[in-house]
This record gives C-alpha cells, structure tokens and sequence, in this order.
C-alpha cells in the first residue's frame, strides 16, 4: 500500500510498504475511513524535531476494524471505530484515574496516514460505533482522535465550566477546537487570539465570544481590558512556545487556570514568578479516551460539528501538498481521504 | 513598646518603638494576645533574602481590637480578632474569587512581633469571635492566621478529598499544618516525609498514616513503593528549594495535583517535564481570610488543635533566642507570649 513516510525534515511523501498485520493478540487492523496531518507533525517537518530514521507518520484515525488479534474483546471486524492518538491499556491505574495518555503501557499511534494501520491496546483505545456513520460524519469523528480531544483537554484542564471567561491562545486547529469545546462546557465568553481572518471567522462559527488579534504584553492589555482588568477564569494554551505560555499565564486571574496542549518546546517556568502570580497550571498528551464515548456521541447526534476545522480535503497520494499548505499556513488542517 | 526589629541577617531583637497608631480610616490597631516567628522570616534571617532596612518583623497575630479607624466597621474595640498575613479588602474581584491573597489592595503584614500593631485594611482582613476565647485556645488562633491557614491552602490546592493518598513534603510547621489539614479534608492516606523524630511524632498525632525518612531519588522511590507504583493524589510541597519541588512533581501520579506554598527559591520548572508528567500545580501565598471563619470555628469548637506546633514558648523580649532555636532546628515554631 502507499503509505506516508518522512525520511527528513521538509520529505514527507507516500511511499509503497507493506500492509500491517497483526503482531500481537491485543493488536487490532483498520481501513482508514479518512486520515489528517497534526499540527504537531509540523515539528519534525520543520526540523524542530529530529528525524533520524524514516518515520511512518499520521497518529489521528477512524475506521473500519478488518482484523484483530485473539485477545481483542471489546471490538470486531466491521465495526467503525474510533481511537485516540495515545494508545492505552485503559485498565491500569492511571487509566481508570482518567490519565489514558499516562497509561502504563502507553505508546504513541504512527503509520495512520495510510490506507490501513494496526492499532495496538485495540480494547483499551477503540471505541465503536452502534452503526455505520453517516458519510458526512466522518471528518468530524476523525477530528475526535486528536484535535477536538485535545482542546477539549485544553478546556477541561482549564477548569472551562457554566459562565467562565475563557481565553484561547492560539488559533491553529486545537485552539479552534478549544474554542468549540469551551462553548460546550458552558463558558459566558471565548475570548480568541488570532491574526487571521479566516481563522477568527471559524473561531466565531465555533463559539468565541471576542476575538483578539493582538500578541504578547498588548494582547495580554487588551485582555485584561476586556475583563475589566481582572484576567481569564481559564486560559487554553494551544502553541507551546515560551511567548505563547507566557501570554497565556498573564492572561489569567490570580487563581485562574491555565490548560496547556501545545506541546512545550523551551519552555521554563520560574517558580517564584509562579507562586506569587498564584496561576494553575496542567498540561500533557490529552488522555482522549476519556472523552471518546461522549465526543463521538455529540457527533453522532449533530450536537457539534468539529469536521469543519479541515479546510483542504486531499488525496493521500497529495498528502506532501498537506504539509507544505500547513507549514505555510495555508491550511488550518488538512484531511486526507485515503 | 519593645518590639523585634531585624537590622541585618542573624540580627534580630527587641527595641523600643513607638506604639502603632492608626494612619488610615480602614486600619485597626490591636493589642497582641501572643505572636510568633514564621519559617519564611529565617530567610532574611539567613541572608537568603536582602535586609537593606530595619524591618519590623512579625506577620502573625491575634488579639484584641483597641482603635478603629473612622471607616471600620467590621470589627469594633474589644473583640477579639484573627487576621491573616496577607491584608486584604475583601471586595475585590480577586477576593471574591477566594484568592485574598492576590487582592488588588493587598499588602503584608509586619511589625506583629510586639504588644500592638497596626492592621490596616481591617474590615477586609480580621475575623472577631462572638466572645473572647479561652487562654489555651490562643495558640491555635494564633496558627489560623498563617502557618495553619498555608498548610489549609497547601491541601486545598493539591486537590485533597474524601480518601485521597496525599504526600507532604516538608516537616517544618506548615508542613505539619498540611499534615493537619489533610486529615480534616478526609484524605484516606497522609505520608509525611521528615527524617526527625520529633516532628515524626507529631505529624503522627495531627493525622500522618505512614512516614518516610528518605529524600530525593529514594524517598521518590519509596512513595511509588507505598502507592503500589501510582504516586499520590495530592502532593502538598512546604518547603521551597528545587530539590524539594523535584521531589513533590515526581511524588504524584500523573494528573495529581501539587500544592506548592514553599516560597520557592531558584526554583524553575522544565515546560516539556511538566507537560509530559501530566501533574498539576497551583501554589502562592495563602488566601487565609478565605478559610479564617471556618478554621476558627474548627478552633473555638476544639475540633483540631493547632496550637501544638509550637513547641517553644517564650517571652517577646527572648525573641532573638526563638530565631535561633527555629535557625538550628531546635524549635518547630517559637510563640512569642506579649
């Protein structure tokens, strides 16, 4: 099958390689229903991470199960399933505290941008579907593997609840998706910071109240202005970059709290700074098999329409076409139908 | 009056001093039924933090109201009043959030280490009882108004609950505080790390399950051990160094929570740790006032007895012997009888 390998930073392309087999009894095999490209495959791309041996890319997934290993339960060929980026065992005790994405057995899902890919842990990271989902759902549940789970983490470990004023920093993918999710969880006002059109059009569409365009010690200015100088109940961090984090904290109100999802790349923290600015703080992989059952079903019913944050739907023979219109932010995030 | 001035580090006693007076129409003066010496006052004490003046030292106090000022009208000349370290108005945004210790008037406490002192923001920071209390109550009020109160934030901010695992890292006053508080919110498991006996026993008596003596990488170790390989829920970090903090992180288990009211010194955080341990921090200078009606209550009502973590009573004019005796660890927490 063609399947997207990078072999360097900037060569990322679909390659032929072997389908996947079952290689263990908890393993299960799916035919991707549709794949995407995360923004966090951009650090590799970008050389901010290393790639030192060809890597078979894509974590986020939806599908059709075809084949599973003899200790898998919970799911059966011809089931839609939808799984997290974060593999889990869901039964150890960091799973069943909430934390699948600290399982004891955790692994990172690769090789999903692709036509088929084998997901290990199936029992404990799947989660099926009653019936066949409608065609036009699957960009939505697709986006509930990652995207939408981890702003949703982004909300949750924000502390995002009925009336809060929510801020979010960052307005790539995630941060659109933690604006959706902030909506849902209640929140008077999503305030967004973004500098682009289009995405403070989508950020509306998807809940926010305000939209701020303004950075660093400004943005923080205008922030504290539109609060009436008070600060964010909840501030959703969805960059990882040390100005990003630092606009984020100082955004919110003393005892405020911030959820982060970026992923930190030199990032610090000073701990006096910190404990007299009295911020909360909680970040990490977001454990989105926590959140699968109740996200897939506010998909299901239409509650939520997450699909919409994918605004170029490829080929995956396109898929370098993907990277180059999302490093270049041509693309918020791009689908690809395999 | 005689009242304790600290004029460089290791140079602490009593000099006369003009008695306080009322400066603004929100202050009170309050005549000290006994005072005491704070863990943080031993780092100027040290050198650890600049004495560039005379400081008038002392941030702990009750007593009795003898003055108000014209716009008090909370609390009125011979009640018997509680007030926290941090002085507060009580109205802010900030306070009604319950963080009184980031209010936007918020100044510290000094010069309560002698037979009266000035409290301004009164309405906002005092609690008076209905009656005056018993005399072998005094001690423990007098531990409500900080090193309780920070022991109460410490647990409060880590989380603990109905059956929690809670570590405290720390065995100095607050620690034991923290210890104390724990068992009140009903953590189920309460393990104080302290290698002296002295305060081994005494986190037993104030709720302690189990201790651990080891440090760092071991006493991690250890925790895990206890925890059948978890880590604890809740960590409350009362001591402020990078070696401890580093020791309270890796004590919880991920997507526990830490309580860091330690005034950290030098202390920094790692982003890329922190996000991919999963734990979550909130720390700061206690919101005592927000806790004062209720701990009170706990007192008048003998539920808890606080007062027990002084293990050194002495006269105020002997204060320079109770900085030594907590300097040399030969003294939990000195009060000062005035």
């Amino acid at each position: 099958m063609l399947a997207t390998i990078m072999r360097a930073p900037g060569d990322v392309r679909c390659e032929e390689v072997a389908e996947p087999t079952i290689q263990k009894p908890t393993d299960a095999i799916i035919r991707l229903s549709a794949s995407c490209i995360c923004g966090s495959d951009l650090w590799p791309y970008r050389g901010l991470n290393e790639v030192n041996e060809p890597r078979a890319m894509g974590h986020e997934y939806c599908g059709i199960v075809v084949e599973v290993g003899s200790a898998v339960k919970t799911v059966r060929p011809g089931q839609f399933v939808v799984g997290s980026f974060c593999l889990s065992d869901n039964t150890c005790p960091h799973c069943r505290f909430g934390f699948q994405s600290s399982c004891e057995q955790r692994e990172f899902m690769s090789g999903a941008q692709a036509p088929f890919a084998r997901v290990p842990l199936a029992d404990g990271t799947l989660v099926a579907t009653s019936a066949l989902p409608a065609d036009d759902l699957i960009p939505s549940l697709l986006a509930v593997s990652d995207v939408l789970g981890t702003g949703w983490y982004a909300a949750d470990a924000a502390g995002v609840q009925e009336g809060s004023t929510a801020v979010v920093v960052g307005d790539g993918a995630v941060g659109l998706m933690g604006v959706l999710a902030a909506r849902q969880m209640g929140a008077a006002r999503i305030i967004a910071m973004s500098r682009h059109k289009s995405r403070q059009d989508l950020a509306l569409e998807f809940g926010a109240t305000d939209i701020v365009s303004e950075r660093g010690e400004q943005g923080v200015a205008r922030i504290k202005e539109l609060t009436g100088g008070v600060g964010a109940d909840s501030v959703l961090e969805c960059v990882g970059t040390q100005e990003s984090m630092g606009q984020a904290v100082d955004c919110a109100r003393p005892g405020g709290k911030i959820g982060f999802v970026g992923v930190p790349h030199g990032v610090t923290f000073d701990g006096q700074q910190l404990f007299f600015q009295q911020k909360s703080l909680l970040g990490g992989p977001a454990p989105v098999r926590r959140y699968l059952p109740y996200l897939m079903d506010l998909v299901l019913d239409r509650t939520i329409n997450p699909g919409k944050v994918f605004d170029l739907h490829i080929p995956l023979e396109d898929v370098a076409e993907g990277y180059r219109a999302m490093d270049e932010r041509r693309a918020i995030k791009a689908l690809l139908r395999v």
